[in-house]
This record gives C-alpha cells, structure tokens and sequence, in this order.
C-alpha cells in the first residue's frame, strides 16, 4: 500500500475523528465540572489522539522519503507529539475539509472559494471562543468570563473590527487571539480573491464577447483546410 | 405561466412591497409609542407579510422541480415562515436590488459592483441600526440608546474601524451586529475587487497596446487571402 | 473654444486655487483667534471660490450638452454652491490629482495606483483631521482637542485599526469621519488592487515564458511569407 | 568594479550586519540598565553603521550616474545619515529579504508572496513593538509599559484590529504606530494579491482546459507545414 492510498482510505476516518474531537473538546471547556463526564471525555480525547498519531505513524511509514516528509509536516507532528496543544490539534478539521474540497475538485471561483473561507471562519470562531474562555474565564482581571462573550469577542476579531469591549488578558489568550486575527486578514483575503475573480470572469466574458468580429483561430484552421483543397484541386488538373 | 416570466411579472411589485416594509418598520422603531400609526403599520406589516407569501407560494407552485427549489431556497423560507425576524425579511431589498442589476445587465466593470456595493452597505448600515436601535435602546447596561447612535456604530462597523465607544451587549443585538460586520468584510472585498478589475484592465490594455508591432489574427488572416488569390491567380494561368 | 481646450487650460491654475485654499484653510482652522490673518484668509477663500465659480460656469457654458452636464456632475456644483461646506470644497485638489495623472498616463501598474492611493489618503487624513479639529475641539464632552490628536485620530481611522482612544461625538464630526472611513476602504482597495495587478503580472510573464515552445504569431506570419516566396517561385518555373 | 558587481558581494555581509544590529538593538531596548553590555552594544552599533556607510559611499562611487543614485536612494541616505533614527534603520532587514527573493527568483504566485508578506509583517511586528516599547514606557500616561503589552499592541495593530486597550501616547510612539498600520494594509493586501492571484490561476486553468477543443497555434504550425509539403510535391511533378 502507497502513501496516496492510505490518505484516501483515511480521508473519512480522520474527519470523523477530528468531529469528535471537536465535540469532546467542547464539553471539557464548557461543562468542567462534572466529574463522571470528565473520565469518559478524557478517555475519548485520548483515543482519538491515537487515531491521529496511527495516521502520523502510517504516513511516515509509507512516504517515499521519510526525512522528507517528517521535515515537510511540522504541524501534523506538533499535533500529536504535544498533548497539552488541544486547540490546535483541532486545525486538523480544517485541514481535512481543505483536502476534501481539492479531491472533490470544487469549483473554486463560483462560490467554492467563498464556502471553504466562510466555513473555515466559522470554525475558527467557535474554536478560537472555546480556547479563548478556556484560557481567560478565571484570569485575574479577565474580560472574557462566560462562552457568550468569548463568542462575540471571536467575531469582533475575525472581522478585524476588534472594538475592544473584550480583549484577552493572559499570555495563552492572546496567542489564541494572534491566531484569530490571522484568520481574519485571510477570511478577508479570501472573499475579496472569490469577488475579484468573478468580476474578472464577467468582464474577459464582455471582452471577448466585443471583440472577435469574426472569429478565432478555428476560422484560420478553415481556411488553410480550403486553401489545401483548392491546392490539391490545382495539383490534379 | 411559468417560473420564468411569474419572476419578471413579480420583480417591481416585490421591491415596492418590500421598500413599504421598509417604511413601516422605520416608523415602527423610531415611533414606537404612538398608538393610532402602530395599527396602521401593523396591516401594512402583514398585507407585505401577504404578498411575500403569494410570491413563494408562486414561486414554489411553477417551479419545474418544487422539491430541488424548496430546498435551495430556505432564505425565502425564513423571509416569510418567522414573522418576528422582521429585519431579516429587508433583506428581500437587497435581493431585489441584485436580480435587478443582473437583468439589466449593469457593467460589473466600470462601477456597477462598486454602485451595488455601496448601495447594499448604506442599506445594510441604514436596517442595521434600526435593528440594533430596536434591540438595545431599552437594554440594560446598552450604550446604543438613540437612533443616531446605532447609525454611527454601525458605519463604523460596516467599515471595520470599530471604535468601540458604542457597542451591543444584548444577544439579539450582537447577532445583528455580526451581520453588519459580514457586510463590512463583502463590502472591503466588493471596493476590492471592483478595483482590481479597473487596474487589471487598464494594465491589459496597455500590455496588448506594447506588445504587438505587426499585428495579430487579423493579419493573418489578410495573409492567407493574398496567398489564396495568388494560388487562383496561378491555377488560371 | 471648446470644453476640451478649457479643461486643459484650467488644469494647473485649478490645482494652484486649491493649493492655495488648502493652506488658507489650515491657517483658519490651527489659528482661529489672529484678527488681522483671519480678514486676509477670508479674502483668499473668497478669491478661490470665485476661480472655481469661473470654472464651473466657464465649463457649464461651453459643454456640448449642458443639461447632460448639469446632472453628471453635481459634485462641482456642490463644491461652487455651499460656501459652507468649506472641507469638502478641498477634495478639488484630489481631482485635479486624478485628472493630472489621468492626462500624464502614469502606469497605473506599476506603482501608479500605489502613488494615487498614498497621496490622496494622505491628503484625506490631513484636511480630515483638520476638519475634525475644526468640527469638535470645542464641544462638550469631545476627546479630540488638539490638532496633533486629531492627525493621530485620522491616521487610526483612515487605515480602519480604530482604537477608540479619540472618537468624534458631534454629527458634523460624524460625518467627517464616515468620509474618511470610506477612504480607508478605498485605500485597502487600491493597495491591493495595485499589488494584485503586480502579482499577475508577474505570473502571467512567468507563464508565458513557460508555455509557447517554439513561438507565437510572429513564426505564423514567418511561416505564410515563406509559403508564398515558394508560391511564387513555382509560379514562375 | 561596478554596482552590480558590488551588490552582489555586498548582499549577504549587509544581511548579517542587519541581524547584528536587531540583536544588539533588541538587547540595548529590553536590558538598558547593565552598563558593561550597553558599552559593548555601543560598539556594535557604531561598526554596523561603518558597515552601512561603506556600502553607501560604495554604491555611490559606482553608480554610473551619481546624481540620479543619490536623488532616487533617500531613504538609504537616511539609514546612514541620522544615527537617531534608529528603528528605521532595521528595515534594511526588509529590503534585504526583498532583494534576496528577487534574485532567487521566488515563485511570487505559488506561496511566495505569503512568505514575503508573512515573514515582512513578523519582522515589523518585532521592531515596532521594540521602538514602541522604548518609545513609550516610561512616558507619563502611557498603556504600554512592558515589551509583552508593547508586542501584544503591534500584533493587534498590524492586523488593524484595534482594540484600544493598548494605544501610544507620545509623539514618536505615534509614528512609529502609524508604520504598523501602513504595514497592517499592506499585509492585508499582500494576503489578498497572493489568494486572488492563486484563484485565478485556477480559473484560467478551468477555462483553458473547457475552451481549445482542436488545439491551439502548435496545431496551426502542422497544418502549414503540411500545406507547405504538398506544394513542394506539386513543384517537383
């Protein structure tokens, strides 16, 4: 088995995992007080981080030059040699709908761009808010204090509107808080990429329109496929 | 009749139905306490209600494949299913105004994306800070308390500057707010994008103006009917 | 003589009048309280609203349509009409910019657009911030009170990062603000577009290099005249 | 010798002497107070200056045409010529890399415009938050009084979020800010140029691939090839 086809075996799989993840993830941050949830959460956590560490191993194993490869994917190690990085482990989701769309070949200009920005945004929002109330909700001198607010403060930066009625205080937060920021400078880039190709699309469809008054290339074929016939023809008298 | 021409009979009574919504719901917001218009508005409010169902039902009724239409358009579903997301349904404006400018075929180009640009922002801005009036003004711990208030927080919003000196701190406001906010990033990419057509044009004009000394198909085609003519010219002899 | 002829005649003595009006103005505004200055600007501004009066009647009376004109340009007539509305009488002094670069064919490629956008967002942050100062150093409870803090507070909002350490609290100050918040966002536009332009550019040459093997037209046209010598050559055994 | 030849050698000891002089500009900000290392610091700067001066005198000498060098490199006369400004003179770390990638030939579409534009915004972020640290710490009134507050701030500037919890309050501190933000738009529009460019390549490959149903020019070159075969056949009957 190949390396191509053990990533196409392990597209859904992965997916699956990282949902999970996401889900598990969710309830530590925002129910950290039962302890019987805790014990189940924990174990789940653990297990899908061994289905992500698998996938490491395999890929490793399968790569055609493996010093390559390991040199080639610091994230995916990070993602599973550091435990205590749970947020980012959760990036894998937006890494997986990445590869999905490009193996699905969504059309990128008519709305694919838009949909993976848009999806991926949202993403990032809800896990930057989740990781964010994690980091700030019991800092002394905090802002951020319950899910809600993390949420509207996640969204005011992503936009980059950044009004400041909440800002994180602690180290960890603000680091989640670059993060969110970056993906806001490309949520913006990417709509803006999306619109601009369409505009572009519309207007080569308008010039083109305008200006082949009688035709392209094909009518040059047409007329060296004429001029060879009367040749012949001429050849024969 | 089909959907085709039930769209363009229902074109300009949807806008004028919606742009009486769209009085009717200002008046309702900055008059709230005067009884005998209240009653007014709320018939004008419900017969628009009326007209917008008429139209999905229509719409629905002459679609060629209801089940594939019901489900691509759950917008329109909202737009008259729930009566109480009254700023939602001045949405159908925005709509309006788009199927307008692609059937009469505005040029993307040379300022049509930045005219709808700039015509859905100012809308945005304008139902955004009636929303947001309506939903904060009587809040309390709200800094949003007077009309002018919510249209300067939401220009500076739709802009991304956001300063933060007013800012919603109802749930319902903040939903709006991430709406206008949405608006402010299409709104960057749309002036973009606009732009980068304008510039993207004029470097192509300038580059096709340098780049051809003798000519193009044109010429060629020229050629080959002198060779032609020479070749008839020939075969008489 | 026709409009044409005016046009390029008034270009320089048009930039001069509102060079003149731009340093008239900024003396009005950072020294409000010298007499004897005061009474000299006054005759300056005066002086330079008749130029434009001379220029927008000199322009009315010789285009070929004088109604088309009227209605297409309501900016000039705003300018010459509202001697009160001192700041926006200044944006002359970006259209005479946009004209002079039109006139000069500046690449818009190739640092261009960069140069247009700096300059005029420069010169939008300074009469802004003059505007300002003008517009809110004297109301009750306002935070912008010097001229350096209103320069500061134009550079914030003009580039949309909007700290909200300084904010307008008057409608006219408002206003002011929404125009320079709208340049920021043009600003972002036409950086981008004129850095997208340049990537492009460069992709395009480097595809191009990559793509045409053995040539283009110019072989094609090389290739026919060949033919024909050959033509004529057997024409004439 | 000429100046090409001298820009060549010159690139990488420039290079070096601009990370010498980051790292003693870093440690001279954040440790002022150990006098033993602040003479040694001393020293470095000053030989790293006779390192920039050198290659400014150097430059001038070959330059075919001095006068036009001297008039077009103003800003490397001020790099030499004003030892106060001394965070400016860090951006020679910019134009550094610039150079590096033009003469390396960078792919600008693939990746390498994000790179350029990533690693530019992290080097302004670290400079600006250090000039603005020393610029503002111990000024009264000041928000920014430690290098993480100072970081936290260039990081929240550059992507133009703005909360407003961390603003400068004296003169330098607010030129120095206004460098971030130019950087911030810039950034912003790097990141776009570089999607927008990456979706149109995407674009025109879908396109392509849609439009040539019989081949292009290449196609063209056969035919009349052939044409040419059969009327040498005809010739030698």
């Amino acid at each position: 088995m190949d390396q191509d086809r053990w990533r196409r075996l392990s597209e859904w799989p992965l997916l699956g995992a990282a949902l999970v993840y996401l889900a598990a993830y969710s309830l530590q941050v925002l129910l950290p007080s039962d302890r019987g949830l805790e014990a189940v959460l924990g174990v789940v956590v653990w297990v899908v981080w061994a289905v992500f560490l698998v996938d490491y191993l395999a890929n490793l194993w399968l790569a055609e030059r493996r010093l390559q490869w390991f040199l080639r994917h610091p994230f995916d190690l990070l993602t599973v040699a550091l435990p205590w990085l749970r947020p980012l482990r959760l990036l894998v989701l937006l890494r997986s709908a990445m590869a999905l769309a490009k193996s699905r070949a969504v059309n990128l200009v008519g709305g694919g761009t838009l949909a993976i920005a848009g999806s991926g945004a949202a993403l990032v929002v809800y896990v930057g808010a989740l990781a964010e109330y994690s980091a700030e909700h019991d800092a002394p001198g905090a802002s951020i204090r319950s899910f809600g607010d993390a949420l509207w403060w996640a969204i005011e930066t992503v936009t980059t509107v950044g009004y400041g009625d909440y800002t994180p205080v602690t180290v960890g937060g603000r680091i989640i808080a670059t993060g969110v920021m970056i993906t806001g400078i490309a949520l913006i880039g990417a709509v803006t990429a999306s619109l601009a190709a369409w505009v572009a699309q519309a207007a080569v469809a308008q010039q083109t329109a305008a200006r082949t008054p009688r035709g392209t290339e094909a009518d040059l074929h047409a007329e060296i496929a004429e001029l060879r016939r009367r040749l012949e023809a001429a050849g024969r008298e």
